[in-house]
């Protein structure tokens, strides 16, 4: 591994390599080194492999004419979309749309996704805020120099410890976002909830309370400048930190209340691993929320939506991919197996099982096991300080199993 | 074609959509729609495919077993480089990289490989400022704000009529910009040359160094916050604008004595379309660029650059996916290819083929053909109106060429 990374560190930042992937060697729920270790890998490139690696079935697609053909020759889908695209995306995306949404935009990864949706809630506040009626010349000219009235000063409203990729709204490491422009947008508290949950009712509620005004508040100091909050199911590079469909349904009645959309970051919570297909199913919301963004998991990324944010004017949202067809195949085969062999409900019991047995553990250690929570599979737990994080990490790494070590407060 | 595009736009935003294409029906630079039409494509794509549709060659390789297993087994290349990464861009993107550069950052798409290196020229020009010192506390927790010190109000300028998918650097059409916010970041001036270019020679000369000076007092203006500058070789999207030599030449002496980095966006110029690999090497800089950018015809997208921008820690510049394998493999077997096939100088040789006929056309049917311009096969001309330009791409489809209408200022 030194020497494959050594080599490669020479042409290519490899500092943050955890090891050097046999793909060929990996299966199933197990990952294989260079140097053939062979670990229980719970972290799956980042929450990207939904169901494991060299799936059969995902091979012999891999194999067919049609996944060969439209690899080599990967379209403008945008110009050119290829005889069978509105059926894959039937298949794929639409058979799983969030209910309420029957609109999908396809893209490249969960940033380019998220942008997509803020830019279209731009587009659909400017629209009804200049009466749906045409551009002015002013406007015209203006964005050009990326002056108002053209460029608006609107904004987008995350949460604190949120990720989205697009930094602006990213609120979750430092790291990320020092040195780099921002634009100044509002940041809401999330909730900080105690655990176990069933012992803290009253307190939790109180505090969701708190950041749910904190929210309004933020969104009328701006009057009609926030076009749309952005949040996740569960906020995961932030440390794992969770919310009740309490928080999430004030927050839809909040974003209604205001005329403020709603964007739900299911980057890293969708395909089935929270339960449900998505993690906001849990919630039951009265009103949908107007945008659904995923990526990771179904290795295509996009953005549900319905037809009153499609933009009056084409051309707006628009770049020259648009998606790419074989990570659509790729969603389509992949729905079908998390639906066919109910592999959401799967994760609710293994998940159970897995917090059973955490939540003794924490009886037992409650300096190395504490704050067991989670839905499905997304399952975290806080240690008293990072040494004994580092060394529960190493442990289990030694004993074959290649965990994720989030850096999280302490 | 109206069937299937009837079906796409219930689910998906299809107004842009030319033609629905049949992909195993397209060969080399022939593409066949689903009604059975063949055109000769010098569209490829929005330039995104480089040696032909169902190119032999690519076939196999789409059938060999590396590219099935990286393709359902994407990993997350940051942390999990494959065993064979290092040898593929060797063999791949460095195989060509530019003169003075040995660094490439892989990513997705071109409008997040021009992000991440602003982004790594913002990281370069504050580490630079803070004397290679640690973070302050106030800069580590403002950021998180969107605030200053840790969001610093630096800036990218960029050129009139640009396109570079990030929209606060791109100022090609306001139909891309129009109600999105965007960073209060310069615009200088390109050059607008006359035609024929033999014939304006002082003209074209002295509009040049009125585009120089207007860059420099521009970032004199901002003194410190212009971070880099970008550029593209040949302005694409925004109607093919053409300089100099003599113009990139000044623009690389304006960013070094100003201490600013050079961003050189070949996203649309990469490859050898222009008859050289990249476009910026007509210019015989003596200094190379900071940054190069590629994508479309590459497949992959990505940075050039050396181990000086390289950030001095670690996940600073960093996403889940990093780019993806097989594009890799698909970038390393067509680089081979045009290396091999001399492909960019056969571009200039077809090229001056087409100028000359086009030449010709032009005095005869002066208001149909005007500043016909152009490297390699990267050729444009004007019409005297949209009336005229549109007859004759109608016309020409007719007669099956798809030809590319760029909606150009007349």
């Amino acid at each position: 591994m030194i020497k494959s990374l050594g080599r490669l560190g020479k042409i290519q930042d490899s500092r943050s390599a955890m090891l050097v992937q046999d793909i060929e060697g990996s299966v199933g729920n197990y990952i294989k080194d260079v140097d053939g270790n062979v670990l229980l890998d719970v972290y799956c490139q980042i929450a990207s492999i939904a169901i494991g690696y060299n799936n059969p079935g995902l091979l012999n697609l891999a194999r067919s004419e049609k996944w060969v053909r439209a690899s080599v020759n990967r379209p403008a889908l945008g110009v050119f979309p290829p005889t069978d695209w509105a059926e894959t995306l039937e298949n794929s995306f639409l058979r799983v749309a969030p209910k309420g949404l029957n609109q999908v935009f396809t893209a490249g990864c969960g940033s380019t996704a998220n942008e997509i949706a803020f830019k279209a809630a731009f587009m659909y506040q400017q629209t009804v805020r200049r009466g749906n009626k045409d551009f002015t010349a002013e406007e015209l000219e203006s964005c050009l120099l990326n002056e108002a009235p053209g460029s608006p000063d609107t904004k987008i409203l995350s949460f604190r410890t949120g990720f989205h990729g697009t930094l602006s709204a990213t609120r979750s490491k430092s790291i990320h976002k020092v040195d780099i422009p921002s634009f100044s947008w509002p940041v809401a508290p999330f909730p900080d909830l105690r655990y176990p949950l069933h012992e803290n009712v009253e307190y939790n509620h109180s505090e969701e309370s708190r950041c749910l005004d904190a929210t309004e508040k933020l969104i009328k100091k701006w009057d009609s400048q926030v076009a749309a909050i952005i949040v996740e199911p569960i906020q995961g590079e932030g440390g794992d930190n969770h919310a009740t469909p309490y928080f999430f349904k004030g927050l839809r009645e909040i974003t209604k209340r205001n005329n403020v959309l709603m964007i739900v970051d299911e980057v890293q919570t969708g395909a089935g691993c929270t339960g449900k297909f998505w993690a906001h199913e849990h919630w039951e919301l009265d009103t949908p929320p107007d945008f659904v963004v995923f990526s990771k998991r179904l290795q295509s990324a996009g953005v549900y939506h319905n037809l009153s944010t499609r933009p009056p004017q084409p051309f707006r949202n628009f770049n020259t991919w648009m998606g790419d067809p074989i990570r659509a195949y790729q969603a389509e085969f992949m729905i079908n197996e998390i639906l066919t062999h109910n592999l959401a409900e799967n994760a609710t019991v293994v998940g159970e099982y897995l917090k059973e047995g955490l939540n003794k553990l924490s009886t037992l250690y409650p300096t190395q096991v504490s704050k067991v929570r989670g839905q499905g599979t997304f399952i975290a737990f806080d240690c008293e300080n990072t040494e004994i994080r580092d060394k529960i990490a190493l442990s289990m790494r030694q004993h074959g199993y290649d965990i994720l070590m989030i850096f999280h407060k302490i």
